[in-house]
């Protein structure tokens, strides 16, 4: 791991010297590589699966591995979309004059090497890869044992890609061993490492963030709130909390709790819950919102803390923004929330004090992503207050350094 | 401590929501309030002043716990200062439309709670507590135990200021008690705290940043590099590196090394060496310096790693940029260097390519400081690469949320 490191912050100088040309072509290279070697690359899938397989992983567990012919085009089509997007490092921002005639500025530079810590699904190595060599960054991936065989032959796409378009193939570095020692290694490694980001469980984060001794840009709990305000659209509201949370139970972004004004609900709530128990959502509900509702049960304080990722949802009626933000303050695990409303006041007031990492009116939570903002993509989501919040792309792998320019200027 | 947290975080949010003119106007008051009290203030400080003596403090030391007349108006001036800089809480950049319809743009959020953790200068409270309120966060003081009597009594011109702009006086919060433990608990509040500045010498900052499980704004060491190139100007490289060793010896921004490239050592050091023993700096140089210079010793190995603080001075003669930026790598705290040259292609390389959070082009490294770059303060500085790097100001008291507008938008 030592020897990884040292080559990771060696090919981080020169990857950080890079124009924007020859990045973009080690990026259509590495698509082009995948596009040559997909039978190949399928079959070394078909040993992961076979082994999961022998190993009892669990259906959605073999899902999340398998790279089906769809998913390895979209990896292709992700490799030429990060090619596309603007080259973020050196852009040179607020370069203005001082009073002592010095040019102060800031330019936007690469972190230096990023260790990536993810789960089974193989497409993150490209994803991953992708975003740290455009934004001038070399990484060290270290994906799930379970998927071993994907990401090495992954990588070797990665690193012709990369030698062909004279870049270090050690920019781009995957942990061949299965050893689960090598994480413990990877995240105190803090002379070679600038930043970890892991990808995966709320577990895995948790034991890394105790672990490392390198910033970690952790992505915990999406326990996403929508509030249903007494001035919303009803339609709206409605699209609104069926779209958070039945579009995709699984996902960090999906609603787990809804918020709603009391003034509205007897007209909104009755017409959501038939729509929800007939996509077979549950329904848990404060006192006032079971007397309303016939399919809610009891809601207990354990659920207002809770991210189901399934088809559960707990349903509180509260007074008015002033309680709904007071509950998102206490519950919410600053993911994404929501308000619906026509009040102007209202809107203003939910977008500046709660403090969410994403936060939007009229909107649903499901927005929130790296695709859906424009950031090309996503290593990861935030859910801390440093650094980056939400969506982490492109700008979240570099930082700020300042520049000043004189012509001899000294300090008086 | 945990009352402390508790309170700092209600009154966080309270200030996170209050509008420029409320903040600006709490900030003249704290100065008035300064201004009346400063017989009182004075009284205070010689308390600490005897004790100090008492306890047997340096003169140095001594000299950073004075609260002068010149201090107390700068203090006052500080404070004017910062109301006068533009509110970053809430700015919205980059609002744009996407192909799905949202609207998605990032607004500028105050972090929460600040914990600031400091050595003897009193005046740290002042600043601190300005920056924090400026920018929205609420904030917990624990200066050095030598200035408690000084520091009780500014906190109560602030806490004044504050109650009198209808603002709570819990959002600045001076730590009453000495007790060394408070520091330890303070950096392990992360349910109320959510970043810790320490301002002070090295070993403080590493026993903070071990101890810590909240981020930390670290400013280790300056070993600040200038590097005088084959193409420099004699007379701007002269004054740079006189500036840069000479102006102030104690300071992080002062230069430790100076790089000279073989071309032209011929004609500047000698010139530089005569300069710098008139005032009494000590030289330590490479071979080849050695062998240029008849009032250098050689420098050792551990020479190129020191922050000297003091009027000692290592001088390295290279081949050329690439071997300077060598020694950067391998020796600099990346906190500032500078270039002297005409050479535009090599000054564009060398902004590029050094690491450091303040990269320079003919001028001397003492501008790195938050006034002199126009952030009306600073916080510290962060040698960092996450977050914010270099002089720490209101924006690296912020960060950025995302923010989404819709019109019932639902995702596909």
């Amino acid at each position: 791991m030592q020897q990884l490191g040292r080559q990771a912050r060696q090919a981080g100088r020169e990857i950080s010297k890079a124009d924007s040309g020859q990045k973009n072509e080690a990026l259509y290279n590495i698509a082009a590589a995948i596009a040559e070697t997909r039978e190949i690359l399928a079959g070394e899938n078909r040993k992961d699966l076979d082994a999961g397989r022998a190993n009892g992983l669990d259906s959605a567990a073999l899902d999340r591995l398998e790279l089906t012919p769809t998913r390895i085009d979209a990896m292709i089509e992700g490799l030429k979309q990060v090619a596309a997007l603007p080259d973020p490092v050196g852009e040179i921002s607020n370069l203005v004059y001082r009073p002592s005639g010095i040019q102060v500025g800031q330019m936007r530079v690469p972190l230096g090497v990023i260790g990536i810590i993810y789960e089974s699904r193989p497409n993150v190595t490209v994803d991953a890869a992708a975003l740290c060599l455009k934004s001038g960054n070399a990484c060290i991936l270290r994906g799930g044992s379970e998927s071993i065989h994907s990401n090495r032959a992954i990588a070797s796409c990665i690193a012709k890609g990369l030698g062909e378009a004279g870049l270090p193939e050690q920019a781009v570095q995957v942990v061949e061993t299965t050893d689960r020692a090598a994480v413990g290694e990877l995240v105190r490694l803090q002379q070679y490492v600038d930043v970890i980001v892991p990808r995966g469980g709320k577990s895995l984060i948790e034991r890394i963030s105790a672990e490392a001794t390198i910033p970690v840009i952790k992505h915990l709990d999406g326990i996403c709130h929508v509030y249903i305000d007494g001035k919303a659209d009803i339609d709206k509201a409605v699209a609104i909390a069926m779209n958070a949370k039945t579009h995709r139970y699984g996902v960090c972004n999906a609603m787990e709790t809804l918020l709603v004004a009391e003034s509205i609900a007897p007209a909104v709530l009755p017409v959501l819950a038939e729509k929800y128990v007939e996509k077979g959502v549950e329904l848990r509900g404060c006192l006032k919102t079971c007397s309303l509702l016939k399919q809610a049960i009891r809601a207990t304080e354990d659920d207002w803390h809770t991210e189901y990722l399934a088809p559960i949802l707990s349903i509180k009626i509260v007074a008015d923004i002033d309680e709904a933000i007071e509950h998102i303050n206490i519950y919410s695990s600053a993911h994404t929330e929501a308000i619906v409303t026509e009040d102007y006041t209202l809107a203003r007031r939910f977008l500046r004090e709660v403090d969410s990492s994403s936060v939007m009116v009229n909107a649903s939570t499901r927005f929130a992503d790296g695709f859906e903002y424009g950031l090309g993509a996503e290593i990861g989501i935030s859910t801390d207050k440093l650094h980056a919040r939400g969506p982490v792309g492109l700008h979240g792998l570099t930082s700020l350094k300042f520049i000043v320019l004189g012509d001899g200027h000294i300090r008086q």
